[in-house]
């Protein structure tokens, strides 16, 4: 690529990037469109402009400079806080290179006079400002090694910096005074066989109460809720469908016609006989009414799983039993700390311990297969779904295939089709795999999912687009003498030829992708499209604009692409840094907006993303310093082993931050829980906060119940 | 080595064996050496010999076998019980082998027809029995396959039932209803710097008393004793002087001369003027006594460390605080379950973090240069001592080396002895850098040193002699292309080869081994020295046939490179199982006796070892399938595939026994502490078992000190 197609290329993105800051400037300001461009405000019952009729279109920038990060924390939550942590470390480590590596490193490279680029026709003015316009052996090289140095202490200096401050705001997350029902359970698995006359409930509360004679609170058994689940989940789809039957009825009670019009509607889908739509519901919710409580009864009798949340009377005691091994057997009664009640994964509660290891063994296998042979799939279903085969399947398709435009259109892309379709899918792929392996809490498999799918784009994008074109040609020169020296060559030898490509790559990311981001044209146009054809509720409509949130398991890896991709390049090409600064900037400010006034966090972990961002930054520092070895070496530097200490430090670096601070990531610390709460917890509502929804109507009657499930007393308890 | 010299060792080392265990019939019935013979009991008070003199030469056989597991137990702790299960886990996956390879596959191998059998006439009858004479592609070599998978299997299910037995062992003791100081204490460890206004005492029990206020008992700040302690080792030093020098001057007042002559002696050693010992002893014992009082003092006030031992009022906190990560930063206020008052390493507890991660990582480069490279320096240094140099350094010696004898011996075996020297003091130098990693407990220290030693012996005596002679010829071409499939080959060609020197091997350390072993014709010898020529007092004599313990940092690497050996030749030559089941099943009696009449155990780890000896026979097992997926391969078996799987299930059994069993050994599950004690625990006692030795005689000034390492209450306390 030379440089006026890459000038053409960068100018049109930035176009459509002003084109979408105009438009966000312009939609933001109709109150219609509040749901769209404020629903965090909205869904905090807060004024969604305040006084912003009178601001300019930039006043949103000002906005997100001036909040605080305790503005993020109450607002969005210490996950978001510490996203915008990595965002401006990133930024940091940008700056602060950029600032030396730019003004050194451009004139050093620019004046060399290498051989090879006044042969070399191809050599574009970008790259004549690159590592590549150095000569072999030249002792301008040195300027370089140092640059590496450089790049390096800044990243591992500003880890360590950020690391201290986000152990700091999860500690102080952690201690704050206001209660949280999760710091109260621990989640208690694979509990052994019931021994003969006790009840499950009977059992797990008489173990807890030899333990914790004076702490144990009480037991929630988990019961196995997938029936009576489907069936609320029915009753609520049957009451939506009265809603919007009612409110289809009384919309068509015009003036002409005041008797108005009964909705009907087939019995199932698109066959089945014709009923009316409001008799129907109703018949129907009454029917799932009393099968639910039938249902519940039997679940919460009958459905008894080998696992339990066990509640405590104070957070040391909670905090402290989630952290002991309690059984001899230790893969019996395992305990860990209880996840927040709205992110657990019911249904992988149950899972035994066996069972889960395998799972995640399993999963384990079928990720790296993906990551590394995913393209074989894509081939078969591409070659299948050839035009001919389209044709053969949906003959209805026939007379627009035919047509020659369409015809060359479609048989250029489909390959690409699948591909997409695919790269689409993939992370859902990735979180259903990772939910697969029994992991109890949403923020931990949005973690397990983000991590997959960072080695998928990094080994496939960075790596493949890297060495794909030098491949097939090395692929048995690589085969015939695999080692590691040859890996580091080609990672040197090829990786500067595609920095103008990358340069591009980051330019368009930022541009399109924040541009989209900032403008929501896509939830926009879906929420209008839905509104105006599909929704005939209030509820409806609030389902069309509910916001969602920051979305870390493709987010985080994204970025993380970027930031090997800069890294790796800084020194080769620093070009790349501003393209960088600007990607982790805009990135930084957009989203500090859309934290603000969009998205709804669906979880809370208490940063505990922040190991894997930090391990992920490590690692792409360590791709980049074996890189920039390898390219040492192919420019012939004598001195180039001395770059050889940079990967091995960044792994002690990264050995002592694991000592020094994942061990409070991992468990809470017993003293940030030992300050006291503002008030006197409620234990009952602590505990109730644990029932799912599904089960939630479910009326006790406690003089006859014992040894279910959620009943408040066992035998022993009850006779006080 | 041939049939015939073969034969001729074995019954040699067989001959020596039998007149050690007559030695011992002989030397262990006279009454005067019922110090060497049964020291453990007449340090448990008992009677040694309980009706001994009619019993029959070989009553001792009787005996081991009759005892049980319970007897070991109470005898010598739950530490020696695990050993013996390593023993018969070992034994039991021998003999049943045994019984199934023997009459198969030594018809197999004997009955075929290897070329190479018939036209080396290197081939000895021995090998005629084995593997090597099978030939290549005979379809006989499905036995073998086979029979590698059945000795795979009974080790597995061996292990599995050990691993069952020895975790219930463990639970039982911890659970058992005496008082153990150590279930009542943890140890603390880098506790930052104490706050302004503070004493390190308040720091503690301030910090303590908040996070656990309703079982925190008290602490106890560790101190830098090692002045204290030197004068403490030196006032020992003197009494025990003073009262020899007593016991000579009481006998010299023979009949003839009643007033005797006083013992004199230098100042210092070797000059100085002559002094009477007695009073020189008085005097300085007078001296050191205040000395010591000042000296404890001064440690109790001003040396404390950062590091404590804080006691609970019950097992269950204790247990429960010992597993709970205490801080936000999880370098300060570290915790672990405090080590046995006995086994505590002191100088090792006042080691901050960063400085035990340091020196584990400086010793753990060591120890791998030591195992790689141990040569380098013994050539070295048996370089420099050859006798030209010895007699230049030692001229006095020149009139007995030129003798032409003693010359043409010792320029023969001066180098070896370097190497024997370095061999024998090689447990010490790791035993020393075990301690100098920073462990803050004997046994754990002993773990870490056995494991290093296993390292050595296996990759020194096992792999070295295998490959060593083949070494120098092939080390070009692994340098060529060193990949794994290589190295396989290597140790699938060579093994076979050194077959017969390690049935020898095996041979001569269980005859000379446990002869000696049962013999103690060293200790007996050492002890009979002492009495005659150095003892004079009660207590020296006392000392000089203390018996000591097991010692497991050798003995434990010893027998699991006998498990290697024996393991990797079980198939190739199957000849070497009865070895192994003699050295086994001899060891078992041998150390039974041991263990029930002489061993007085140094520690009890509650069966922390056995986790590691687990390991390492897990190790030896995969190193055998290793060696026969090579061997087979050799042998151009077609079906050779099929033994891959093997080292693969290894390594999961490995990993699931890990997650099984491995946390119940590296910290007390609550489960087993939970039973009541059987009575009330003397607090005062427990805090009082932890107070060391050199302070034990302090007496406190209860109304003056607070704050000090020892003191009973804190400002706080003290009010009540």
């Amino acid at each position: 690529m030379d440089l006026s197609s890459f000038l053409t290329s960068l100018t049109t993105s930035f176009i459509i990037f002003v084109i979408f800051v105009l438009i966000f400037t312009w939609l933001s300001r109709k109150p219609g469109n509040s749901v769209i461009y404020y629903p965090n405000r909205i869904v905090r019952g807060l004024e969604p402009y305040e006084g912003v009729r009178t601001r300019s279109p930039f006043a949103w920038i000002k906005e997100s400079i001036t909040s605080t990060e305790a503005d993020i924390i109450s607002i969005s939550g210490v996950d978001t806080a510490v996203y915008f942590v990595f965002l401006s470390t990133v930024l940091g480590i940008l700056v602060s290179s950029g600032t030396l590596l730019l003004p050194s490193l451009l004139p050093i490279a620019g004046t060399a006079k290498s051989k090879d680029a006044n042969s070399n026709s191809n050599f574009t003015s970008l790259e004549r400002l690159s590592m590549a316009n150095v000569e072999e052996k030249s002792p301008r090289l040195w300027a370089f090694l140092l640059a590496t140095y450089v790049v390096s202490f800044f990243t591992l200096y500003m880890l360590w910096k950020a690391y201290n401050h986000v152990s700091e705001l999860r500690g102080a997350a952690l201690s704050a005074p206001g209660v949280k029902p999760e710091q109260y359970a621990i989640l208690v698995r694979d509990i052994p066989a019931v021994p003969e006359g006790q009840t499950r409930k009977e059992q797990v509360d008489s173990y807890f109460r030899s333990l914790h004679a004076d702490t144990f609170y009480r037991s929630m058994v988990v019961t196995d809720n997938k029936e009576v689940n489907k069936i609320w989940e029915d009753l609520k789809k049957y009451r939506k469908k009265l809603a919007r039957a009612e409110a289809i009825f009384a919309a068509s009670k015009t003036t002409g016609k005041p008797e108005g019009t009964r909705p009907m509607n087939k019995k199932s889908f698109l066959c089945g006989e014709k009923v009316d739509t409001i008799d129907y519901c109703n018949k129907m919710i009454d029917t799932l009414v009393s099968k639910l409580e039938t249902e519940q009864k039997n679940t919460i009798r009958e459905k008894q799983q080998s696992s339990a949340f066990v509640f405590f009377t104070n957070r040391i005691a909670a905090t402290s039993a989630a952290q002991t091994i309690h059984a001899k057997k230790v893969d019996t009664w395992t305990v860990v700390e209880a996840p927040e009640p709205r992110q657990i994964i019911w249904s992988n509660l149950k899972m035994k311990f066996y069972q889960r290891q395998l799972r995640q063994d399993i999963v384990y296998v079928i990720v790296a297969l993906t990551v590394l042979f995913y393209m074989i799939p894509i081939t078969f279903i591409s070659a299948f779904t050839t035009l001919k085969n389209l044709k053969k399947i949906l003959p209805f398709l026939k007379p627009v295939v035919d047509q020659p435009e369409v015809k060359t259109v479609l048989e250029a892309y489909l390959p690409q089709v699948a591909l997409i379709v695919f790269l689409a899918l993939l992370p859902k792929l990735l979180m259903f795999l990772s939910k697969a392996e029994g992991i109890p809490s949403l923020s931990h498999v949005v973690r397990a999912s983000s991590g997959k799918y960072f080695y998928f784009i990094i080994l496939n994008v960075f790596i493949g687009v890297t060495i794909s074109g030098t491949l097939l040609r090395t692929i048995k020169e690589i085969q015939k003498d695999a080692t590691f020296k040859k890996i580091v060559d080609l990672l040197g030898k090829n990786l500067p030829l595609s920095a103008t490509f990358f340069l591009t790559f980051v330019a368009l990311k930022f541009f399109i992708g924040y541009g989209l981001e900032l403008s929501r044209l896509v939830p926009f146009i879906i929420f209008h499209l839905k509104r105006k054809y599909l929704c005939k509720t209030e509820a409806e409509v609030k389902e069309a604009w509910a916001p969602g949130d920051i979305n870390y398991a493709t987010r985080v890896p994204n970025d993380l692409l970027i930031v090997t991709i800069v890294l790796c390049y800084s020194v080769i090409a620093p070009v790349i840094i501003p393209f960088g600064v600007a990607y982790f900037g805009v990135g930084w400010l957009v989203l500090r907006n859309q934290a603000l006034k969009v998205y709804v966090p669906s979880y809370e972990s208490y940063g505990r993303m922040w190991p894997h961002m930090h391990g992920r930054i490590l690692a792409a520092l360590i791709i980049y310093q074996v890189t920039m070895i390898g390219y040492f070496s192919i420019k012939k530097f004598l001195y180039s082993p001395f770059a050889i200490p940079l990967p091995i430090f960044s792994i002690i670096f990264a050995l002592m931050c694991r000592r020094k601070f994942y061990n409070s990531f991992r468990y809470t610390p017993l003293e940030v829980v030992c300050a006291k709460t503002k008030e006197t917890p409620n234990l009952e509502a602590i505990y109730k906060a644990y029932i799912p929804p599904c089960l939630s109507s479910y009326k006790f009657d406690e003089t006859q119940e014992f040894g279910h499930a959620l009943s408040a007393f066992s035998k022993t308890g009850s006779s006080v």
